[in-house]
């Protein structure tokens, strides 16, 4: 299985982030991918590829312009405001008011566009987002050419970001932006398997109006989890995209009996409806030491996990998401592509 | 005039405020009331009184009971869930998120009931906030018994906090609660008149469906600042309240010609609607040199503006609310007292 992977995705390092009222050193740091490039090497996954420039084409049809205007010019517009820190959102539209009015004021523009004050934006930030995308695309591009399955190791992941706002260490959506890729490339039925341990509400938001891109996840209960307002079982889908969205929201202490049912469940969904392609979420937080998560799976569960997924047999584009107990993340994601290379 | 004043708002001061992606030396800190407190004793306020204990009747009655209940539990909640820092707020619901599932987590609940990241909870901050609304209320009880006016010398201040959100600076609303104490005591027809430079978001929001309460705000455009996304001119009022809401959104640079101009329509308007007493949110960053605040008002300009208020003869409570320029806090808040006193 080819790896797409840029080493640009260091130019996004934030000093801090915002947890427990504190600023600690970000669990979403650069050392995480290092993990999995020496356990895909050690595991004799070798063809590791840089892709291609960015291709900007997909990700302005898919997302919102300003949004992406946005990302582009904050830090230039944060630091001419005179802003001391990175950029941490510190004022949100909430309850009672408007949720539609954009501030000129770059600290409001920032609320705007932000839904969680722990995803800091730096200086890089930007071309970090585009590198990694770009390495979804290239996976793409390499699926709808023929392959049976790539993996993007994307950094930052994506599928936190709806088509404008950011947060969860998410600002690019590179698993909406590689299903809506499928779509372009001609495939009638494409489907969004998510099994980060966070709710993918990113990718959820973008397609949830849509029937044509199937969207499934598992997550923590969002009453016990971030992203808390978001991901519960009832969310099915809005008009023409009303049941083609399934949530499996699970409580803490979670292991893999009840997640794999889980898995079943969408795996069996995905392949009733006939999807011809397939992108997964691939986060590994549902790892049983991960220190922001609250599921029991073990290394093994992954490769179980792989395996089932892989029996599918769809042409396959894994992008990386979470996964923060850094030294097993590269066991527990290059588990996945062994158990789904095996099936 | 008699003054009230809590010596527990000491209870409430937070290490640190998120400002510019930097925890900083809050601006709204006790220091802020050593000034007033000072500047009155040399202007010979000198009849000031410790508040009784607060009557959480008129406030449970008033605001969101499961907020309170929250704003009181928080801490210990948080410090139970092995939090490191004080309650900062992270995770919000958002656009697209569900506005009305609280969650039982305390790190999500906290992002429910918060609007504003800069504000942090600790562990004295609800007592500081009871203390303070006990001051409102007894200026309330001081002036329904027949005094002309009262200050309030609250701190933590209240103007930004709805029924079931804090932020800026706010946990409880202590003009609202002021207000409909006096609504409860027999008046037809109260004002609450907003000169703080910030729109008093939280009392047009707990108010906005009511005919009875009439709320005028003068502040900085919502385009350039906090709150940002609330405090249009176009905020009106709903159903019943429609016409009873009236905001005086300003632009950056504004002086004392424009914001006198504000105050006078302002004034015009509670008094042909025949308000029978008036609240006055007194937050006096409206200052020139206010290190977070735009407009020009000189330290003069406060006194011609309580001279403004006072020439409309109604019983007024006073409720402090900001103003972060420490040292000139004090002239500034008693010339508003002093003009008032001499119209
Ligand atoms: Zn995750
Ligand atoms: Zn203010």
């Amino acid at each position: 299985m080819r790896v797409f992977y840029s080493e640009d995705h260091r130019l996004h390092f934030p000093q801090a982030e915002l947890s427990g009222g504190q600023f600690v050193t970000p669990f979403e740091r650069p050392s995480r991918l290092e993990y999995i490039l020496n356990r895909l090497r050690k595991r004799q996954f070798l063809d590791v590829v840089a892709p291609e420039a960015v291709d900007m084409a997909p990700i302005t049809a898919l997302l919102d312009p300003g949004y992406l205007t946005f990302l582009e010019t904050a830090w230039d517009e944060w630091k001419a405001a005179g802003m001391g820190g990175e950029i941490i959102a510190a004022n949100v539209p909430a309850r009672g008011m408007h949720m539609d009015r954009i501030p000129e004021n770059i600290d409001g523009k920032v609320g705007y566009y932000c839904h969680a004050s722990e995803t800091a934006i730096t200086q890089g930030t930007w071309k970090a987002a585009l590198s990694s995308v770009a390495s979804a695309q290239a996976a793409q591009r390499h699926v709808a050419a023929g392959a049976n399955a790539a993996f993007a190791l994307c950094r930052p992941p994506g599928h936190h970001a709806t088509a404008d706002q950011y947060g969860g260490f998410c600002f690019i959506n590179n698993a909406a932006v590689t299903a809506q890729m499928f779509r372009d490339s001609g495939a009638e039925r494409v489907a969004v398997l998510d099994i980060d341990f966070h709710h993918g509400n990113g990718t959820q938001d973008i397609f949830y109006e849509r029937a044509d891109v199937l969207f499934a996840s598992l997550h923590g209960a969002p009453q016990q989890t971030y992203p808390y307002f978001i991901g519960y079982a009832d969310e099915k889908g809005r008009g023409e995209g009303e049941g083609y969205n399934f949530n499996y929201p699970m409580l803490s202490g979670t292991g893999y009996s009840q997640w794999s049912a889980a898995l079943d469940d969408a795996i069996a969904k995905i392949s009733a409806w006939g999807a011809e392609v397939l992108v997964v979420s691939l986060g590994v937080d549902a790892y049983k030491d991960d220190p922001i998560s609250f599921f029991q799976l073990e290394s093994d569960d992954f490769t179980d996990a792989g395996r089932r997924i892989g029996r599918m047999k769809l042409p396959t584009v894994f992008c990386m998401e979470g996964g923060y107990a850094v030294e097993m993340v590269g066991v527990n994601t290059v588990n996945v592509l062994e158990g789904f290379a095996d099936a």
